[in-house]
């Protein structure tokens, strides 16, 4: 299908293309235009129905719209941003340089600047970074055959009238009421009397994290934004809590994984950028690892004296970092999708202690018999060594569930308290207590 | 206001209780219910107005679900399921004891019994098990003033009429039309001349993580379902999908901190299942890791000569541990946001060789400098240290970069291939390198 239609635009059959391409969902046409050679781009998409070519152009790559932007006069350039949505126009420039911004901005009102700027100025995880102003507005007072009437002459421009929101003289929310409540009630019935006025909505300045989770909890298509004296300055559509919600997954991911957080894909991502994200933690955490160095050093002559001790020192502290890594994902996870509050603490501490006992249990027990029977390493050695390995376990779950808990009350990312980390801290103890057990069973 | 109600419903008003209720979210008034006493619940729950109780029912937990069908008569316990949309009456008759699920099938016809069995038989990761049938059906050949007056008859009980499906005699999937669409169209226009023919549409069989890449990538709220035949069979609503995306990142991170992963909520697991899916993975490990220790072992007569060199196998460890993990992360997430594809491996190959070229310099340089300079270590176990650490990074991201694409090729799930295990294997070749040059260096 591209194929054919990159046929006919090589060919210069221009309008044969552009229909074909008008039957194209816009996210595959925009995709679409990635593969047209540079040439044939502005003319293409000149050519396009014009609701059609303002939606696809939403969805190009920056890099294709700065090439759209920048081939057409200043005229055509400030028609596309027109023509776009509040919040697609505000992603649009903020990717673009300032040259193409002031460019496009100069034959704006000032109205629109007064409004783009505030919207550039809302905190980048917030609600109203999310938002944008093409809602559908009621007033309680109207009829459903009126409030029909009127959607008809405003919805074109509306991003949805699935949910329209109902509002007083001074924009304080009212209410809400669905198009598919509309459709279905009688033609003389009142907003007012059919409305819902559950008042759920988020504020401008809310955290994304928290407006997800309102649309999870609510199963919303469409949330209003309003602001501190509850007036209504926006909606935000569940489309683009999805892509908040594969966000704030990613990070954690990146987080757990200690590096600093970035949104910008693995393969479009330079290295010394990449480097610039890991670099960081690895460097703590290889000073922090260290000070694990120290502890086997200052054992060094009862480690000459017993040196199948080291042997052992790798499974350990593997099995330590695993363990604690296990528990804090699992706590890290549920405080991101609010499961677990800091509240639950102690219920955490039972839980990792009972399930740490068991592991290591379990795991001390086959050790035991692998390096005792199978290894055959003195009784005493395979005693510290399972010894060791239980009480890791145990401390590494407890540790692991306590410190993504803290770093919430702390007001810092639980993310950071992850596999990385704790095998860090873990490593120190387990030598600590290896070291301590072998000198009580050995007496090194 | 929840303190309220439930005084209110103690106090036997249960009339004024239920107006009260009524104007809650219907989640809200599902919450509600999980801190009424238990031998109010009945009498409120059967007062509420009808539509809002089977709403209200599809919210609350499963124990509180059965707690209200197991007071009820079996005629009323059927009336709310079937008031329930399919793909709740499914999701709840699957969480019920098997004794409760016939008592409710007993009143159920055939066609509805064989229905629900159809469901319950999708596997569970499938566009089938997300999927309900309560869509709004149109013909091509309706004027849009046809198609409202039937939405109008048929629409009070579909899940959504925000986009409505067109379909032939045998129905085969032609089209899809949104009521906005229809509400903003002339009402003499023909259905087949307005709607939109994109064709996307997820089969039965697909899998969860698909459906979600396409309502990702289309914005859509609604996904029509088809049968290999093309036959419309169901929709799912973005609601659902939104949760699939929760699941799928929770899995993920699960299996990347070598857990199995569970669907159950932290807190409400058991301690013994919390074990049972960490001891695996933590078995494997710890009897992997003793292969390190084997190498370890292996070089026990070097090692007691030059004792130091124990001292930095912790640091050596942890830091190509964390180096692999880091790109193993990147990578399992850019494969599961389809971002990264198996035929990005040399790219990949080749961006990890880089970035693991600078951040190894890096350390290493830091490294020599603290050891040689601070720690006073002599020169050959600087340098033998630094180097090791300089190829170790290297070597963990190449590896860390390759493992989960190789994993996807081999049809495995890739976030198997995260932390822990890169971690184990990086151990092992951590060591090798280390004695190695060791024994080049320092002439061990």
């Amino acid at each position: 299908m591209n194929d054919k239609i990159l046929s006919l635009i090589n060919e210069g059959k221009y309008f044969e293309a552009r229909n074909e391409i008008s039957n194209l969902n816009v996210v595959d046409a925009a995709q679409l235009f990635e593969e047209v050679e540079q040439k044939h781009i502005l003319l293409v998409f000149r050519i396009l129905p014009k609701d059609f070519s303002s939606e696809v152009f939403s969805y190009m790559s920056f890099d294709l719209q700065k090439h759209v932007i920048d081939s057409m006069t200043d005229e055509e350039a400030f028609k596309v941003l027109d023509d776009l949505y509040l919040d697609d126009a505000v992603d649009f420039l903020e990717e673009m340089p300032a040259n193409v911004v002031k460019r496009i901005l100069k034959n704006t009102d000032k109205d629109m600047r007064d409004l783009i700027n505030q919207f550039l100025d809302y905190p980048a995880d917030s609600a109203g970074s999310l938002m944008t102003i093409e809602y559908a507005d009621l007033k309680k007072e109207m009829t459903v055959a009126q409030a029909l009437q009127y959607i008809r002459e405003i919805g074109i421009d509306k991003r949805t009238i699935n949910t329209c929101f109902v509002m007083d003289q001074s924009r304080i929310l009212e209410g809400r009421i669905s198009l598919r409540r509309l459709i279905l009630s009688d033609e003389s019935a009142i907003i007012k009397d059919i409305m819902d006025t559950d008042g759920i909505s988020v504020n401008t300045h809310d955290d994304q994290e928290d407006v997800a989770a309102l649309f999870r909890k609510y199963d919303y298509y469409v949330m209003p934004v309003v602001d501190k004296e509850n007036r209504l300055v926006g909606i935000i559509t569940v489309d683009d809590v999805l892509d908040v919600i594969d966000r704030e997954a990613t990070e954690d991911i990146q987080r757990m994984a200690a590096m600093r957080p970035s949104e910008t894909e693995y393969l479009k991502t330079g290295n010394w950028s990449l480097t610039k994200h890991r670099l960081p933690w690895l460097l703590v955490l290889m000073v922090s690892a260290t000070f694990t160095g120290g502890i086997i050093s200052r054992y060094e002559s009862a480690l000459q004296a017993t040196i199948i001790l080291t042997a052992f020192i790798p499974m350990l502290m593997d099995t330590g970092g695993n363990s604690g890594s296990q528990s804090s994902s699992l706590i890290i996870r549920g405080l991101a999708l609010e499961q677990i509050s800091t509240k639950d603490i102690f219920k955490v501490i039972g839980k990792e202690f009972v399930v740490g006992a068991y592991s290591g249990a379990i795991l001390a027990a086959v050790n035991f018999l692998r390096i005792y029977f199978l290894e055959k390493v003195e009784l005493s050695v395979a005693i510290t060594v399972s010894v060791t390995l239980l009480i890791t376990v145990i401390l590494a779950k407890v540790v692991g569930g306590i410190l993504p808990l803290l770093a919430k009350k702390l007001k810092m990312d639980p993310a950071v308290m992850a596999g990385p980390l704790i095998t860090t801290i873990v490593d120190a103890v387990v030598l600590i207590i290896y070291f301590s057990l072998a000198s009580l069973f050995i007496g090194i």
